[in-house]
């Protein structure tokens, strides 16, 4: 008989996330009740948000230990209770770590059609993808000569929101962690220059304002912390900041925010906006249209990280959590 | 013959402003230079903002030892090299503490017409009710039924952003130091609440949940720290908060800004959002009509503090930063 293998949180971490958190076990299928449908996992989507989740309740519950690590990921309707679900219909829904999950049916989506690999309604046409375009294009905004600085360049969704820019007309400047991860940044992806922030040959403060002393229009923050608070300095008047994540804030305790919030908000008459992709579902249409229009074109270039095996995901994400990713990184399962 | 009497700050301060930073001199009356006029001073402002400029550069230049202390103040012309004014003429400028300034007439603008006393100029028709007027319609707007908390509610902005908060329908909480004080913003400016931040019985964080349970639309911050802290917490999901000055942190060194920036901007959806009144100035005609015609309804209560004699201005900015005032601070010098 299939048995489940699930991955589950064996203890939540107080500091940083480590394989010991984590646990694999293996239980019997679950057997879909009414209205639900049971799902095999194809492909799970790795987001720094994941490690989020453990810190306490947000836009979502929190998630504990003995519970199997939450993800969301696309999978196979392989039974069905529901009538707006068939067996084999191909879906989106939080998964979790684990080969099949039984799930209501109003948790779960049918993917949007993919002209290309499956791992793009993930990467391109997923979470990653909408969340680059909606949060560029529908929070701050982006015109042709701005300067847009970009954090996580190198990142599922920085990759793309840099790319965009530069569809656009910006002048792009991205920062990632490493020499090799920057030059792959401006030679691979097209941005104007890219700055590294774990080179300690000078500040990155330094290194912004020597790379862009006219001073940024809109700062797409993926980190928060240090690079966040270097922006904050480099911002123009009336500049525009989209904040999507913190990454080097998830991973372990409460920190202060930046110098200067609220002062520098004042003097320069910043704004700072914070959004989730599902506050822009009603446009995901267009985010749809062109960005498979751009990936068609050849002026975004699709970047995906894929690792074989569920098995993979606790160090997955562990190494997402320390940049070692470029582009989406996903868990292929089935 | 007239002598001019200056305050001049004789050390700029390195943590709480003194009455020692200041000394006052006698010179002689300034000669007005080619394109120049001569203000007599009649009122002075007196504002948060004043002690920040003592900080460096930010959206004017910074003030430094030797200099007269700035201030924005009403005056009458006496003498005008200026085919713009004529002797007479009640003018607006950044005259500083003194008796006389000798100021380039693009520097100089002329106020508008106060049925009320000149003062008025100053407190309802000038930067704080346009302040007020501004930095709450203009930037976050506010809607009937919403819930706004503003922090220094009985400061001269503060005091006049929560009564047009009533204005708009809205339910309008304060924050303020003293019981006396709240006391006085409830009964005197119509709040609907107004709650303690120096009462240790319970920290501030309680008081807003207990108070505004179902969260904050729209918060007002003219603190920043602590309150800003507290605000954030409190806020409902895609709330707004508009960031107008953050006299908390004028008074001493940079700090660390409130945890959960940029983490709860994102979690909860938030825009925060800095400006200067001078950023709408195209809109200043609306400010004027609209803040003439509530306080002549009686709608608005127009609140000012008004001190006698140049020599009071030190002491009156010190206690400004202290929050004794209630209402718009001024210094009527002649």
């Amino acid at each position: 008989m299939t048995k489940n293998r699930q991955i589950m949180i064996r203890a939540l971490p107080t500091g940083a996330l480590a394989l010991e958190h984590f646990e694999m076990v293996e239980s019997d299928l679950p057997i879909p009740g009414e209205g639900q449908v049971l799902i095999k996992t194809l492909i799970l989507s790795q987001d720094a948000a994941n490690r989020a989740w453990m810190q306490g309740a947000t836009y979502r519950d929190a998630i504990g230990a003995g519970d199997v690590m939450s993800s969301g990921g696309i999978g196979e309707v392989v039974e069905s209770n529901s009538i707006h679900f068939k067996v084999g219909d191909k879906v989106w829904a939080d998964i979790g770590w684990q080969d099949y999950a039984a799930i209501d049916a109003r948790l779960v989506s049918k993917i949007p059609a993919v002209s290309g690999p499956l791992t793009q309604a993930i990467s391109l046409l997923g979470v990653a993808g909408k969340t680059a375009y909606h949060g560029l294009l529908n929070v701050p905004g982006i015109h042709a000569g701005e300067t847009l600085l970009v954090s996580a360049a190198a990142g599922s969704v920085g990759s793309i929101v840099g790319q965009i820019g530069k569809i656009k007309g910006a002048t792009v400047i991205g920062v990632a962690g490493g020499a090799d991860k920057c030059d792959w940044v401006v030679n691979e992806l097209g941005f104007d220059a890219c700055l590294d922030y774990k080179d300690e040959s000078s500040p990155l403060r330094k290194k912004v304002a020597a790379t862009i002393p006219g001073g940024v229009d809109v700062y797409f923050d993926n980190t928060g912390g240090d690079i966040l608070q270097c922006a904050l300095f480099a911002m123009k008047l009336k500049g525009r900041i989209s904040c999507c994540g913190a990454v080097s804030m998830y991973n372990g305790r409460p920190q202060p925010g930046p110098m200067g919030i609220p002062g520098l908000l004042v003097t320069k008459r910043l704004r700072m906006e914070g959004f989730l992709v599902s506050d822009f579902a009603q446009f995901d249409r267009d985010a749809e249209h062109d960005l498979a229009q751009w990936a068609a074109q050849g002026s975004l270039k699709v970047v995906e990280d894929v690792l074989e095996g569920l098995e993979s995901a606790p160090a997955g994400l562990i190494g997402l959590l320390a940049g070692e990713n470029r582009g989406k990184r996903m868990i292929r399962v089935a």
